[in-house]
């Protein structure tokens, strides 16, 4: 079996999902990538298994282009925006995919969550932004590569880099994260969730859109990520 | 004793709307059907016993009509509308009423739920609709089976499919969620919640209720539903 | 030891409270009353202790003023609301208060909560009253037992019945509840709450302050409450 | 080892505030001080340590200025507030940071939660301020310390005790909670949340933000602090 390893990992992190609330009723799927063999190859969970019931074994294997290269079920069917996000975005090594109950409550109200406190610039360096909706051409050609095309776009639009804001709201679906491995992608999609909480209740109490100052939100996010990061035991 | 599988599927899903919280307090209760044999037969849940005591003969049997073909104890109280809808929908097995949280809130507040994402369109086409609230008339008349009555009503003059909407809030009251089996009217009762929660949030960020394109709305559809579905491995 | 079994009644109503979430920090306590005797006698829970702590021995008997016929600690601080209550509501047999989250947030808004659909209407006939504030008389003279007064003098003045309606909030506080017993006292306590969620979404919603027409509501009240009550299995 | 009972107490802290989900990702700590020493010595929990995984080994002692006096492992990175709050506010010896979901949806909303019911009242004497932010020039100067300046100089501007009022929120950041003992520090960020909870509902349902009357805040203040405090078995 190839990727013994990628598998197990996969594997927890799709169980992880649903263990933390994020996915109910299978509303979500997890991936990771290894990029050292000569193609690189992704697993991903099957369509429409039931999490506790997933074995190692049930993972898809598919090269970049989401052709089957292992596994005896049909993959999940948000496979083709998972590639299209490993071809474009070079750095990241984990995608999950969830419906998490306030994230998706933005990605509905088709609003990037602003940066309103250190518990989001801790993890996210600005707004979280909304990608979408997917054009009626787009839907009619590929719509779950698409969904990946309008994330890299946004991206691309805003300069962003996809390890400085792990995360995107997909406008009227559900948000997307990811991070160096997928279970830094797990982290960031449950981190992704309590922000999406504490901002919904923040503008609720008329907090401002402009959010905290540039300097604390840099402060933190360089506390955590910059060259001089000082947090944890590293 | 009569339908021991179904009875079984109906004390389960008694039990399962306990479980997730889709009924506090007694409120609610699970029916199914038996349509294949010379009269068909509903199996229901006796009144205001608690789920966790339930046992497969407490369940109580009945006609199309309500008359108790097999059972000591008394039906649910709201069984006129169950056999009101399964008279009048022909394509249903299992009829699922709780008075889950939000659902509620939203049945309370007489608002239909927009389809804001893809959580929605993916188990509902369109719209959740209001039905009612019931009229004094229809009240003194037959209160529980004309609750039956507003629902179908409300199907008619919106030409609803049952199947494609398996699922309905009633005015000031609560909803009502139904599939072709017993099991699958819970799930539908379970996601019908889980939506009411996204689009309350979504409502109070701003969301339009206009909802998502009907491109986006029908893709998704069509992937679980359609003659071509690719969801799951079937 | 007096009164064995209504110890073990208020007990375990003390416990349920907390277990249900009703009564975090301690924030609460239930009382019980035995009137058949000479007198009658009041059981209720000590002040400050923990309710996972609490044994039948700890309980404190008191007469209807409040005095301590048996118990070696100090009765609840809100022993003089439960008294006062206990000799104005002939017809009720236990006492609830709690801080329950949003009960409490309708309390502190000051707002009574209306009847806005069956589940208010199955257990509460009409809107649930908002007592007091108490004045800065009132509590010089005696806080704790004019916290029962303005709740007594709110059911007067809109000539409410106990029974009918079995509880209240207090403003700027949180709600009371009661019952022909304890337990019924904690079922109305947790109903109430409940109650108090479904409202603040649906107003959030939009919902109408008139609720649900009297023809509905009287149905569900007296389907339950009335002589010729069809609920459950009595 | 020095100062092992506090050590024991801390980790509990620490425990607890993951347990009662006051912290979720690792976003808080605890500390406490021992003041009877020739020195006073702090132990705070170690940065970006899984709380379940830690030991009273883990924990690290400091001086009054940060200086690690024993300890393998790099402190919290927010130790330097501990320490500053600790240096100002002589009668507290235990500090608690959370990012607990309201109280931080407040901060972030840069909004004191006002007075609005007795449950505030029973452990908050008046508002609960806001403080800062922390300016650019304070940032670049030591944002940390200064985290715990902001607070200090909210209290002197409006005289406030630090027992009196045992918690603040830091605009756009999260709470900060203290008290006598760090076991009640752990007590007042939870009721801190509480109450966030309660006022957050409440503002959403037209709350006047004047809150309860001064003659009941005062009464349920001095009742649990007051010279005569007649709350528990004291």
């Amino acid at each position: 079996m190839l990727l013994e390893s990628l598998r197990e990992q996969v594997l927890r992190a799709n169980q992880e999902i649903a263990r933390r609330g994020l996915a109910p009723h299978t509303f979500g799927n997890a991936s990771g990538i290894e990029r050292s063999g000569v193609e690189p190859l992704v697993v991903i969970k099957p369509s429409g298994v039931d999490y506790a019931a997933l074995t190692p074994d049930d993972l898809v294997v598919t090269d970049l282009d989401g052709r089957i290269v292992e596994g005896a079920l049909r993959p999940s069917s948000d496979l083709d925006t998972h590639t299209l996000l490993y071809r474009e975005f070079a750095e990241i090594g984990g995608v999950v995919h969830t419906h998490s109950e306030f994230a998706t409550s933005w990605a509905q109200a088709g609003r990037p969550i602003p940066c309103l406190g250190t518990t989001h610039a801790d993890y996210f360096h600005g707004a979280i932004p909304v990608a979408g909706p997917v054009s009626a051409e787009e839907v009619a050609e590929a719509y779950v590569r698409n969904t990946g095309a309008v994330i890299v776009r946004r991206f691309r639009e805003e300069s962003l880099s996809p390890l400085a804001v792990p995360g995107v709201l997909v406008a009227g679906h559900a948000p997307f994260a990811w991070g160096t491995t997928v279970a830094e992608a797990v982290e960031h999609a449950d981190v992704l969730e309590y922000i999406a909480r504490l901002a919904f209740r923040s503008i609720l109490l008329g907090a401002s859109e402009a959010g905290i100052p540039a300097h604390v939100s840099e402060y933190h996010y360089q506390r955590k990520h910059g060259p001089k990061a000082t947090y944890g035991q590293r």
